[in-house]
Order: structure tokens, then C-alpha cells, then sequence
């Protein structure tokens, strides 16, 4: 499958986009994760990690996007690095997905026993979701078997389920025990984060309903791209405010 | 020996899922090591030099991984490169493996000459440990002679006996010098540890008794990324729970 040349570089964008951004957060959590208290530090500190994985993780990306194509009659062609564009994203949420589940509860207050239990069961809840959508969406038959689709991605789905459900218990129960408005940002940022949730399964199953086009292929790059951004972010800065809030009203 | 392509992208996968998880750690340890004590300080820096390490190994083999194969017909086909996908990891484990014992000692409670001499020993016998296993699985005739790999193989696992009771005995004798809930996370440390450390054996044992088809060559280097993720990153993260709980009680 050839892009013109405008889908090729609208996909460069994005992705050198993308990266930029994450390496922002990266540098400024980096340097910031000491205005917050110890007690919320953790949060910072996996989003600084969260931030750096996805760094690298794009850096590869954006090599693997120059190297796999070449222009050949105004039209870029797909070499083989160009078969890895999709699924190293897999690798780099395999890492930081169960950390931001860990970013979340970080700031939430449950406590002693069940603060370990809630965050070790979503955290593998989180691993699990994306290891089965990796077989699903590259090992079985390249992705292109759309049982093996199916199959995967509802058994991803209940992870999925679990993940959703348990966070935004953790989110409740910690509305008494903070100021309304570091509740309100917390608010905001799990809807954030489980609102970008949504986009993720709905670009793995495109390829289930339709037949995976040059423009469709754009498209999912382009969403992935965009929602990795605002998951890591975007999620990431709401944490910090609440972490700096927290802080502010344990003193 | 050729490769399917779900199998060449599942191992694509764990090498730099295990690369990035590494990666996170060694930049969470760096950040987070000012929060323990100076007394349990080095088991927070050699957790740090361990993810370093590993973190550039591991750069290495997805670069070996990624070059070492080629895509034609529909099946990867190894070139040279490929040749060194396994044995760069015993590289890693001649420096990681005595930094883990010494990791593991530092916030167990032996004191003066009998702590010294323990950390001496066991980390003399972690590194003869994996270089006596990286002549029978690599030097002696390129690993393919079955009596070299059970003659070195022997010689390695006298030094693993000896590790393994010295660690034991170190964490047994520190139970009274700290509180029930540090004792807990010393001791689930030491079992992921000495857990993590019978797959290595097996899976140098695989070709004493196996022919290695691709099945299991993938299975080999699945089995060897998820466990070094688990002895490095799972017990890192138990070890700074022990210090930080150790360094609060010492207050
Ligand atoms: C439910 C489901 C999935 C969910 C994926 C999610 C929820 C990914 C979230 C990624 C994030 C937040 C990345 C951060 O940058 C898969 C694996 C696509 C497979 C199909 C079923
Ligand atoms: C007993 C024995 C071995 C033991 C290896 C071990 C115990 C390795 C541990 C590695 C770790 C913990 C790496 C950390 O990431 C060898 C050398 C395979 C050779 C065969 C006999």
C-alpha cells in the first residue's frame, strides 16, 4: 500500500508531534517532581517514567516511519521496517499503561491492604488487557484474521472492564477525604484517562469492519498519536495539579 | 533456522517491552533515591546501576534482534547478527547478577566482618556463576556439545548452591533486627529473587534435552526477558519498599 506524499507527511507530523510533546512532559516532570510532597511523589514519578518510556518509544517510531518508505513517482512505498509503524506501540503501553493506573491511585486515598490490593489487580489488569490485544491485533496471522480479532479483543475487553470499573471506585471513594477542588481535577483527569481509553479499541477493531485503506491507516495513526498525548499528557498534568493541591492541604 | 513472522514480533515484543520496563525503573531509581536513608542507600544505587546496565543490553539485543533477521517470503531468515541474540545477556548478568546479591544484602541486617565476607563471597559466586555458564553455553563449541553444557553446567550450579544458601542464611539472620512489615517485603524480595533464578538453569538446560526448534528458541527468549524483568524491576521495587520502611524505623 503506497501514501501520497501529503498522508506520508501528515503521519510524520504527528509522530515527531507526539514526541515532542511526551519529551516536554518528560523534562518538566523531571524537574518538578520535588515541589510535591513525598506522599504524592509517586505520582510524579511515574509520569516522568511514563513520559520517558513513550519518548523512546516514539524516537523508534519516527525512525522506523523516515526508514520504511521510499519515494519512488511521487508516491512513498512500504519497505519492511514500515510493517513496524503499529504494533512497537503495543511494547511501549505494555510499560506505561499499568503505570498510569498506578499515576491514578497514587493521588486517589484508599489505604493500608486494599490500596496494595486495588493497585497490584489493576496494574496486571492493565498488562493482561494489552498483551491479549497484542496477540489479537499483530501475532495471529499478521492481524489479519478477523477471528483471531474478535476472539483477543473481547478476551482484552474484560480486562478492559475490570480496569474501568475499579478505577472509578478509587476515584469515588476518595471524593471525602480531599478539598472539592482537588476532587474536581481528579475528576477530570480519570475522565481524561478513561475517556482516551475509549480510542484504543475502537482503532484496533477498524481493521474488523473495514478493509484497512491508505486513508484508514493515516487515520489510526493519527489517533493513536493524538490520544497518547492527551492519555499521558494531558492525564499527566491534571495529576500534578492534584498532587500539588494535596500536598498543599496535608501540610 | 527461520522464523514465523507472529513469532519473530512476539519476541520483537518482550525484548523491548523488557528493554522499556527496565528503562522505567532505572529513571524511577535515579529520581527516588534521595527518599532512603544513607545507611540503605547502596541497595537503591545498585538497583539503579542493575537498570542502567540492563537497559543497554537490552538496546542492544533489539538492535541485533531488529538487523539479525531478514523478511523474505513471508518468513524471517536469520544473517549473522542473529547468532548473538542469546549470549549478550550473559555479559549483562556478570555485572547485574553480583550488583542483585549486593542489593539484597544491603538492607539485610548482617554486620562488621561477617557482612563484608558475605558480600564478598556471594558476589565472587554470582560472577563465577555466569561466566563458567557462558563457557558451556557459548564457548565450548558454539554450545552445541552436550557434554560441554552439562560439564559447565555443573561447575555453575556449585556456585549457585552456595549463593543461594548464603543469600537464605542473610535473610533469615536479619528477621529480628526490623519490624514485621519490612521483614514481609525482605522475604517476598528474596523469593522473587531466588525464584527468578531456577528459569535461568532450566533454560540453559533446554538444548541438553530438547532439539532447539524455532518454538523453542522464542520460548528461550520469552522465558529469559520476562524473568530478568521480574529479578530486576519486581525485586527492585520490593528492596525500595524494604529501605524506605527500614529507614523510617531507624529515625
Ligand atoms: C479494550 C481493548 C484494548 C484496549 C487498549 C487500551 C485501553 C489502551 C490504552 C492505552 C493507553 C492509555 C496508552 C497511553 O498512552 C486493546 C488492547 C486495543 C485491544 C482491544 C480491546
Ligand atoms: C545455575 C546455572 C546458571 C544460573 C544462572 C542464573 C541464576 C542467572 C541469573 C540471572 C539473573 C538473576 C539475571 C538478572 O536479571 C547458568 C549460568 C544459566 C548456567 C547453568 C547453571
Amino acid at each position: 500500500q503506497t501514501l501520497t506524499t501529503g498522508q506520508y507527511d501528515l503521519v510524520s507530523y504527528a509522530i515527531a508531534g507526539a514526541c515532542f510533546a511526551l519529551f516536554a512532559y518528560f523534562l518538566h516532570s523531571w524537574r518538578s517532581a520535588s515541589e510535591v510532597g513525598v506522599r504524592y511523589r509517586p505520582a510524579v514519578l511515574a509520569g516522568m517514567c511514563i513520559a520517558g518510556v513513550a519518548t523512546a518509544s516514539y524516537v523508534v517510531l519516527v525512525i522506523r516511519w523516515d526508514t520504511g518508505f521510499t519515494l519512488s513517482d511521487g508516491v512513498y512505498v512500504p519497505g519492511e521496517p514500515a510493517r513496524a509503524t503499529l504494533y512497537p506501540r503495543y511494547t511501549d503501553w505494555t510499560v506505561t499503561v499499568p503505570l498510569l493506573t498506578a499515576e491514578l491511585l497514587a493521588v486517589c486515598s484508599l489505604a493500608g491492604a486494599r490500596a496494595r490490593r486495588t493497585r497490584f489487580t489493576t496494574m496486571a489488569a492493565a498488562f493482561l488487557m494489552i498483551v491479549t490485544g497484542f496477540l489479537g491485533s499483530q501475532v495471529v496471522a499478521q492481524g489479519r484474521s478477523t477471528s483471531g480479532l474478535v476472539v483477543w479483543g473481547v478476551i482484552s475487553s474484560v480486562f478492559y472492564l475490570y480496569l474501568y470499573l475499579a478505577l472509578v471506585g478509587a476515584v469515588r471513594a476518595s471524593r471525602s477525604s480531599m478539598s472539592p477542588e482537588a476532587f474536581t481535577s481528579l475528576r477530570n483527569a480519570s475522565i481524561v484517562l478513561l475517556g482516551t481509553f475509549g480510542v484504543y479499541p475502537l482503532v484496533y477493531a477498524v481493521p474488523v469492519f473495514v478493509d484497512v485503506t491508505p486513508s484508514w491507516f493515516v487515520g489510526m495513526q493519527l489517533a493513536y498519536s493524538a490520544a497518547d498525548v492527551l492519555a499521558k499528557v494531558g492525564f499527566g498534568v491534571l495529576i500534578h495539579k492534584v498532587a500539588k493541591l494535596r500536598t498543599a492541604e496535608d501540610v
